[in-house]
């Protein structure tokens, strides 16, 4: 693979995960702690209006506006549509170099912890996740293949990937995740000038990750008004398996509903606060052990 | 005092904050729950707009509406400003009964457990709080005398009370907390009852309150913008002492804050994410251990 020349590091793609927006200010700030010999790294706002109002998005999520049909319309109209299309042309210019990789930085209210999550199985970006997660013990890696189309921002480029960090609600910074966010982001950094140097000597040759295979919705009624909760014995409990027979919901009246499924799955994304209108109550995941070439 | 003849407990006062909407729910399809047989209970959504957006308010904060200046002004125009009065109107309707008591329903970000805020020392309320807290330890009582026209719905009558919930997320169910809060409406609803039917006992003559002595903001930029955050050992430590010296705030470049004050206050609602747009990082009090009459 060639080197890496520019990387964009990306907060409030959604407005309400302030780690990301104040990080990205910080870095803008304070550039020469983004600075690497290098490459050139830009750090951008995703969504202002959305900041300044301090919700996820204005009109529609701005994550899920990435995808060619929408970027190329000329039908859009709606303020992140119109966004994503600014951002698109900051990050690939034409006729100039594009990004070679996007850090989009997001919170959740799941207990993730440091999570990596990628949309493909590139062998850069596994190598990457594996440093890290050697680094730090507290990182996962989360592969969640996008379908074509999908409009997630990362989906820009193939070396693109989220960080996403939890449990901390909307609205509000946790000083300790922004720390540990702050250092992840400066490993990854770390991690590219070292590749760009030939320096870079693999800490890991074996690396956990947990693959998507699904989303797992609430129990609703014939409106689609959720009819139960997470379980009290599942909540906060992301990356841990869930079996057969095991409680995955409460209901609203205090009865127990256990998972369905013929084997353990790993459950991720669990009581994510912008999921329940999405009909996403967790992502259930496998675990993987793969060998890193 | 007269008997408690009519209650009402109202949820969903602020949008997203779920437990008290999903709990006015399950109320108004299962009424038997809060019915007690020597008085009417009501059970209302505050904020209908508020809660289908899964927002805090729609025009301006629902819970800071309830003026009798606002409610008596023919110049309102906000939704939140005609909703407040509507809600009067079914409380306290012309020619008719007003409730006696008003329950609102909130969650916080910050870490309360289950909190009865009470906006005066009226002796039935004290007894009620010390009654609730001895049935179970979790309860903590915060006293936060409200200037006059502060526009508080529980302001509306003198019996009205908070029951504040947390740490739980905006915008998410906690199934835990959404049952410790049912038990705890149950138990100010059968105090209502014993004491309609003369047959209270007080389980407690003391009890330990959380006076509101004012609020801190964080540090901010001339602009406004925030330039620090809680500090890691303050975070979720609400109600416990903060000393002259203690670390507060952490400045987003690593630096600590201490709190200047002369003498140990009792921080409450710390890192509460709808108080950034107010200018309040926490609440501060002082504890007090009073004796009930």
């Amino acid at each position: 693979m060639n080197q890496i020349h520019r990387v964009a590091i990306v907060g409030g793609n959604h407005g309400n995960e302030l780690t990301g927006v104040y990080l990205v200010k910080k870095f803008q700030q304070y550039p020469h702690l983004i600075h690497r010999g290098s490459f050139e790294t830009l750090s951008l706002l995703g969504n202002p209006k959305a900041i300044a109002a301090r919700t996820r998005y204005i009109d529609t999520d701005l994550n899920r506006c990435f995808n060619q049909d929408k970027l190329s319309s000329s039908k859009i109209s709606s303020y992140e549509e119109l966004r994503a299309r600014e951002i698109q042309q900051i990050l690939q210019p034409e006729n100039q170099k594009s990004v070679d990789t996007i850090i989009d930085l997001h919170t959740t209210t799941a207990n993730m912890g440091l999570c990596i999550i990628l949309g493909n199985w590139h062998p850069f970006l596994l190598k990457l996740a594996a440093d890290l997660s050697a680094v730090n013990p507290l990182v996962k890696v989360y592969i969640h293949e996008q379908p074509q189309g999908s409009g997630f921002l990362r989906s820009l480029c193939d070396l693109g990937f989220a960080i996403e960090v939890g449990a901390v609600p909307q609205g509000i910074l946790n000083a300790e995740l922004f720390q540990k966010t702050e250092q992840l982001i400066y490993s990854v950094l770390d991690y590219f000038e070292d590749y760009n140097q030939g320096k870079y000597l693999p800490k890991n040759n074996t690396l956990t990750v947990y693959k998507s295979i699904g989303v797992i919705d609430y129990p609703r009624n014939e409106v689609g008004e959720i009819q139960a909760m997470i379980h009290p014995q599942l909540q906060f409990q992301d990356y841990e398996p869930l079996h057969p027979g095991d409680p995955i919901f409460l209901t609203f009246t205090g009865e127990e509903i256990f998972y369905q499924g013929n084997s353990p799955v790993y459950p991720i994304f669990i009581n994510e606060a912008a999921y329940y209108e999405k009909g996403i109550a967790m992502h259930i995941s496998e675990q993987q052990l793969i060998k890193i070439g």
